[in-house]
């Protein structure tokens, strides 16, 4: 099946103008920028209010279908009833940043297993290993055997450049990019987060039916987190590819779960921190 | 009172070396890289989990002061009975991740403050519009007159860059430093969270008993959002300042609470968002 490059300008707002004073040496210029736009949005699941989250709106549905998921209340698209902005009454402020989710089942199991999971992130025992040890026991290593040449990574780096629309006006947003296995790209969401940019990308994937990702490179246009693996992992992405540096936890996760992570992908090389085996070199690394 | 700058590699770990794979054209060669340490951190209340966040180790006592500041649970430094890292038994996993807090006066009272807080933060009515006015119901707008030469933010942002230790080794950390109006940098702390840098700082100067913070000047690594706009009206800081773009929010609520926003700090000049009548400039700005 293939699907066309889902790249946008989002449905929302991303930036907004703003009237700003440019200085240079100590002379200043009235001018005009454009900033990234952040506000909340809030989830409403059963018509109670879940989570708030900050974000730069536009493809709201897919943020929280992949929230929802990398949390793991929901396991896929079949799980949903209903993904919908809530309309509110006429002249309602703030209508706009609300999203009602309705699940198909049991809804008080679901918010069950989210009071569960968020117990579980915010009391697991607490360091790196135990966290990497829990998710571990939950969700398996990734199996994929794919082998990637190693000139792929800047083809990527050069197609999320390109796709980066409101990054360049902005210098403001986080950019998420997910590639099948012959570098395509194939969905590129932008936001002032960079876990929203991720929940976009595989909300996306999850509303069209297209999950696991278990032939695909998830590439984020700054650090990779713990947080970042932790979304690559569940949506069984085996690689990951960040613009600049991975943290500690990202390549002892990756490690753990037989994840590929490269870092600093420049258009000259970049670093394996994990999973060498899936990217075909020359020959040997040298020592 | 003057105080030495509070520069120095964090007391934890900030950085360890992961063996990678550098990979240029095809060919790769082994080596090792520093990786920014992130590490989780659960902070108890009276032997109780408040919250865990991930952060980098190392001041982590002054990471718990200013996290409790900034969410309010405490106004100053003398609601601080014990900050106090969890010792752990013998053997015990992870006691270095553990930082124990016990309060003087009421702690059932702070606690629910906490719990009002959070879910203030999160469920408030939800844009940014009710958000900001919730903020400025409890925080009135900064009314600090100081006034700073523009030739002031480029020797911030060199000063920035000289004390950044562990960035330039890892590229992977963000920094936040505190500034008095001469432009003296006091302190500058970096973590993998922007949040928790600014949390340092502010806990830095709570713990040394140097709040409010109304002379001052905080500069950010990266970019400015909201949060690190809330920190800073919490702590009084009048004047923000980001290496990087300020996000539409932090815009607004600077230009709500009187305080001065300026992002994009280079060599070469710099954008002011809001408060431009706290920077003196040769003239008034041209059209």
């Amino acid at each position: 099946m293939s699907l066309e490059p889902e790249i946008r300008v989002p449905e929302g707002v991303a930036a907004v103008k703003h009237p700003i004073v440019r200085v240079r040496q100590d002379d200043g210029a009235r001018a005009d920028d454009h900033v990234a736009v952040e506000e909340p949005l809030e989830i409403r699941l059963g018509g109670h209010s879940l989570t708030v989250t900050m974000r730069t709106p536009g493809d709201d549905r897919e943020l929280v279908a992949g929230f929802l998921y990398s949390e793991r209340v929901i396991r896929n698209a079949d799980d949903l009833d209903l993904v919908a902005p809530y309309r509110g009454g006429d002249g309602e402020p703030n209508a706009g940043n609300v999203v009602n989710v309705l699940l198909k089942g049991n809804m008080d199991a679901a918010r069950e297993r989210l009071r569960r999971n968020f117990v579980t992130a915010s009391s697991c025992g607490l360091c790196g290993k135990v966290t990497i040890e829990a998710i571990q026991a939950d969700l398996p290593p990734v199996t994929a055997s794919l082998v990637l040449p190693a000139a792929i990574f800047s083809d990527l780096e050069r197609a999320m450049g390109r796709a980066q629309a409101t990054f360049e006006r902005t210098g403001g947003l986080h950019a998420a990019g997910l590639f099948d296995a012959d570098g395509r790209l194939l969905v590129l969401r932008e936001d002032i987060g960079r876990h929203n940019a991720v929940d976009k990308v595989v909300g996306h994937m999850l509303l069209a039916r297209r999950l696991p990702l278990d032939r695909h490179i998830l590439m984020v246009s700054g650090r990779a987190s713990f947080e970042i693996m932790q979304k690559a992992l569940t949506a069984r992405i085996p690689v990951v590819a960040a613009v600049s540096a991975p943290s500690s936890m990202a390549v002892e996760m990756a490690l753990a779960a037989d994840m590929t992570l490269v870092g600093f992908v420049r258009a000259g090389g970049f670093n394996i921190y994990a999973g060498a085996g899936r990217i075909a070199l020359a020959r040997s690394p040298s020592r």
